[in-house]
């Protein structure tokens, strides 16, 4: 443990000194494991891989054993790093295409760990960077204040995607009431302008995959033509409709089927 | 380049030495990058994240700057653990579905990097774990050799799949004159049987994406249910007819549309 938090240490001291990117969270290092004793036995980079590549579906929490990596790669470097370099492809295929300058061609993006970071709240002890159960009340909470950074990469892409003609729909799972805390969070990081912003209406149930094809083929539906489509989660980019390319943003915290 | 070489050299004597796994390829150092200067600065890691993720797609060789990366990376235990971790997941999967006893369940494997190795052709000099352009003249020769190793974990799940009752069916990019070396290499691995073994034929082209679809359009159509379908492409995966749920294997070495 003692070389663990020596490493999630000095990754926060890195980060913080570092003048790269000013999304740095300046959070509080967490307690570990929380106090409980590790239990298992995995690679938690080959379950990183198996989650980012949805060959591990319908996890709940992160295993108990892979907290300390979780938080030192959500923290650290590569977390900064992979999310730009998604950004960074996702630009390369965007100026690539051509545009009818009709104002249909759209590019999607999830919210919440695609476009603004969560990572402040389930950096904090009682998250545990997922490895505690879900708390929506506390999440709620959370997202009701609007303070959320973007995820690294983000705004950026948001702005070239903007400059090349794109017209930007936000699609989230968040539900409606938050509407305007998700706005005032959105402006205040840089987003700044969008064609829609969908949030989940409070009659609108079932898993997000289904939700979210159903909006997206609504967009299709009204002249749209969703030519790229960003998410964290594999139920932001399969289903019906997804798109003309997707893609995945690191999230090793949290499963939404 | 001289602490490189040390990984490298650290990580085969590591294998060579460890009485784990019998599936460690006994391969001779490669050149590290073969004499060619780095000519990029990019985050191997995450480059590596991006194309698991299916994020970067079309590219025809590893960069440059990342040969030993990639190198260190398919010698090394990480490699092998994430092989097997996906194994794992597949086996807790497939244990948990009900079949029906009519010998029409079926698990796909590709075979290339999924069920057969080529890590020994791969690490070569004149392929540089695919740093270096596709030679079919010396791919070729390779395969006719039949002496490709088995891929860490596969083996074991196929012999589970069987346990399980499933019935086993082989779709792959090889072309049929390959057949006869195929057929060895698989049964001195420890494939011994299988209901189909799928090649492609002299006259097939089109992308693997379209050939395997149409492959396994023809096994529903045949009353066969793709209850599993398993390999390193995602072009093994997507398309129609994927099967009721698909694995992705690691491969950071090459890219097949």
């Amino acid at each position: 443990m003692a070389l663990s938090y020596l490493i999630l240490m000095v990754t926060i001291v890195t980060a913080v000194a570092s003048p790269i990117d000013n999304q740095i969270h300046l959070i509080m290092p967490h307690s570990g494991s929380a106090g409980l004793k590790h239990s298992d036995d995995i690679n938690c980079l080959s379950w990183r891989l198996a989650i980012e590549t949805d060959n591990l579906q319908g996890w709940t929490q992160i295993p108990r054993s892979c907290v300390d990596y979780v938080g030192n790669y959500m923290l650290g470097k590569q977390y900064r790093d992979d999310c730009e370099y998604v950004a960074a492809e996702a630009y390369e295929y965007a100026k690539g295409l051509n545009l009818t300058g009709d104002g249909k061609d759209v590019w999607v993006f999830d919210i919440d760990e695609t476009t603004l970071s969560n990572l402040p709240y389930y950096a904090s002890d009682e998250v545990a960077f997922g490895m505690l159960p879900y708390n929506s009340t506390s999440f709620d909470e959370w997202v009701a204040k609007a303070v959320a950074p973007a995820v690294p990469g983000s705004v950026k892409l948001y702005e070239q995607l903007i400059e090349l003609g794109f017209k930007i729909v936000f699609l989230t799972g968040t539900k409606e009431p938050f509407r305007t805390p998700r706005i005032k969070n959105l402006k205040a990081v840089g987003y700044t302008e969008w064609e829609k912003l969908i949030l989940k209406g409070e009659n609108e149930h079932g898993s997000a995959v289904v939700y979210k094809s159903g909006k997206r083929k609504e967009l299709e539906e009204a002249g749209y033509r969703i030519r790229g489509n960003m998410g964290d989660q594999w139920s932001d980019l399969i289903g019906s409709n997804p798109g003309d390319r997707v893609f995945k943003l690191p999230d090793p915290m949290y499963y939404i089927a």
